[in-house]
């Protein structure tokens, strides 16, 4: 959600906090704009507004009370990792994803107590073939019906259900589309979900998963040569291929992310060629409303830090933390990286215990998150490691806008 | 004091900790030594033996429970800042250090309400025509009266009074004694501290102050050039006269410091000509009794910290701190160094957060310590703040040897 701008036009700002018992309906707001500043509107409500650039503090509860959905984007290419990434997320709000019961089962939809995940994917008004005639690959906003992933995302915002089309990723066709019921919070994930700035302005957290093309390669190298048997060749030439328009349509969306998770090769053993230890960068937006970032020891500091060999086992190359303040794209970041692995996962509670404003419940609740998912791929670095405190983010950010409390959920 | 040779040949230890019941006196500890392992005897006494090394666990009290003398050891190179170290040390014991009342205005002695300190360069057995005579250097052990040195310091712990001589810097001659009434803190510096054995394990807590040949030279032609009208050549003749000496006899004791002060040239502007700003290094050994070496955020880690530029004002080249184990000289240090200077002391609070392990007795103390001193030299740098932070250890030295408190100094 942006600017009162949107609010005002598409009508569906309904109340304000409960907190703010003189402003109580939108048109209230929009009256008495004027008389009170942003900042002590901010400071008059402990709640706060989507992305910290709105001029109205609301939480989306709508006039009869009802909850509104909490909007999450996900910007990520395909095979890096988004299914681990949600399933980390939507744990946090209870009950394991599944596509929807008796539905297509080609569905891209994964559903969990208070969460969906829809795959922008299902947006694509051209299907495989329709890609080939035209000559544009998937990545192409020719490609995408951003008119309708708009109108859709508004509607579920809005309380009503939508029926979204699937794009079937078997056959390449598009299917007869699915109902989507408004959930607690929906979780938009796939290539494009910040490219339209009217579907942008619609989501309230946004998240960027930047993998570097050295450890994308590897990855598919791994994934389709080991396991589905193509040639160093062919997986060459795909990423080249899609190279260009990846370059021109999804990277530039990281410029609008809340937060980067960037995945890098390590700068612990020189020259390494395994690119199977990683350098992971969680890039953290300053002044996004609802959202602190997590720091490492201090605040606002630079710091590396090597932990102590005597609390935290660590083989070669070992593991080394950094955390300090930087500009991305012009704006002030706070970034958090982890170089190598951990050997002992339990070890992490040391970790943990000098991280702050991490969003968690209690003292070890990402010690215990990482231990319940172990089997997940990246839980011995800092994929799994910033995943889990992107969850515990997601988990903030809801309760913040909507006032509401959401139970830990114990391993 | 080293190991229970010394003490059972030497006579002097005398009674044990008054929470070690069974154990009351000297030929007592001696009989239980054989039945109680070290260990066991450091857990069941919350006093602590001198420099770690000691078999048994005894207090400095005589039998009549008369406090006897600790002896801290400082070794340095003249014009290298010994007496602003000596001042933050003693003022932590209360009063204001003074050459003796009454005595000979060389004296190199002084003496403040709990503390002594003597320049061992009064234990010179040749004076400034002696050592032209035989072609000997201040620094060579031929110029020294090591045994006259021991008997006196040893004298001097075992509660008596001596006759010091005196080397007057002025005429470089040996001046008549003057007595020396045994205080509770002896503090002995000059060139040759730890250099012979008998005296080194008379000391209690050792401090060596390193100055790198980088900065000492620039010391020295800003006081020698500057304010005493040398030449350049002079000088760094008289430091290259110096300096096989210093290398064969000074600087080889630092591997027998409990703490070693280095300063070094800082490493925050590149090819630095003015060695002005500094880059101090406290080496703390591991494993010494009654000294916890200071740390940075985590016991143990290795980490760099460049301080919130938010929370501590600090122009070019800024501040840079370093805490991280090593080794030296073959055994376990912890190192904790600073590189810059501080803009507002008064934000040193903000640093003194972030270090624990301290021995402050309140949080600030250290802050307070470095205020008070603020026209010291080296008070807006490393030097200070590792003068004031070893200060502190030395009166945890004192109280955990005596089983005494000492009340902390109002600023």
């Amino acid at each position: 959600m942006r600017p009162g701008t949107t609010m005002a036009t598409t009508g569906h700002l309904t109340s304000a906090s409960k907190r703010m018992s003189f402003v109580r309906s939108a048109g209230v707001v929009q009256h008495r704009m004027g008389m009170v500043s942003q900042r002590m509107h901010q400071r008059m409500s402990s709640s706060c507004s989507s992305r910290g650039r709105s001029t109205a503090v609301v939480t989306y509860a709508s006039a009869s009370g009802e909850q509104k959905t909490i909007v999450i984007g996900l910007a990520a290419d395909s095979g890096c990792g988004k299914s681990t990434f949600m399933r980390r997320v939507t744990q946090l709000f209870g009950g394991d994803p599944e596509p929807p019961k008796g539905g297509n089962p080609d569905s891209n939809t994964l559903i969990s107590d208070n969460t969906t995940v829809i795959c922008l994917d299902d947006y694509h008004c051209l299907d495989r073939y329709g890609r080939k005639d035209k000559g544009v690959t998937a990545l192409a906003p020719e490609a995408q019906d951003f008119d309708l992933m708009y109108e859709q995302i508004k509607a579920i915002k809005e309380g009503k259900s939508v029926e979204k089309p699937i794009y079937n990723h078997v056959t390449g066709l598009l299917d007869p589309p699915e109902t989507i019921v408004p959930p607690k919070i929906l979780i938009v994930e796939g290539l494009h979900p910040f490219f339209d700035e009217r579907v942008n302005e619609l989501i309230d957290f946004s998240i960027y998963l930047d993998i570097s093309d050295e450890v994308k390669f590897a990855w598919k190298i791994q994934r389709d040569m080991a396991e589905r048997g193509h040639s160093l060749e062919s997986i060459q030439a795909s990423i080249e291929s899609r190279k260009p328009d990846f370059d021109a349509y999804i990277d530039p969306q990281k410029a609008k992310a809340d937060v980067i998770v960037q995945v890098l090769p390590t700068q612990l053993i020189p020259d390494d060629e395994e690119k199977k230890v990683l350098r992971v960068k969680m890039i953290q937006k300053e002044d996004v409303e609802c959202f602190d970032p997590t720091y490492l020891f201090d605040e606002g500091s630079t710091v590396s830090w090597i932990p102590c060999g005597r609390k935290l086992t660590c083989s070669f190359p070992g593991i080394k933390f950094f955390y300090g303040p930087d500009t991305f794209y012009g704006e002030n970041v706070s970034v958090l990286e982890m170089d190598g692995q951990f050997d002992k996962l339990e070890e992490l509670i040391y970790v943990e215990s000098h991280l702050s404003n991490t969003s968690a419940k209690f003292y070890g609740e990402i010690t215990q998150q990482m231990l319940k998912n172990t089997a997940f791929p990246g839980s011995n670095n800092g994929t799994g490691l910033f995943q889990t405190l992107i969850g515990l983010k997601v988990r903030e950010v809801y309760e913040k806008m909507t006032s509401k409390t959401v139970e830990s959920v114990s391993a």
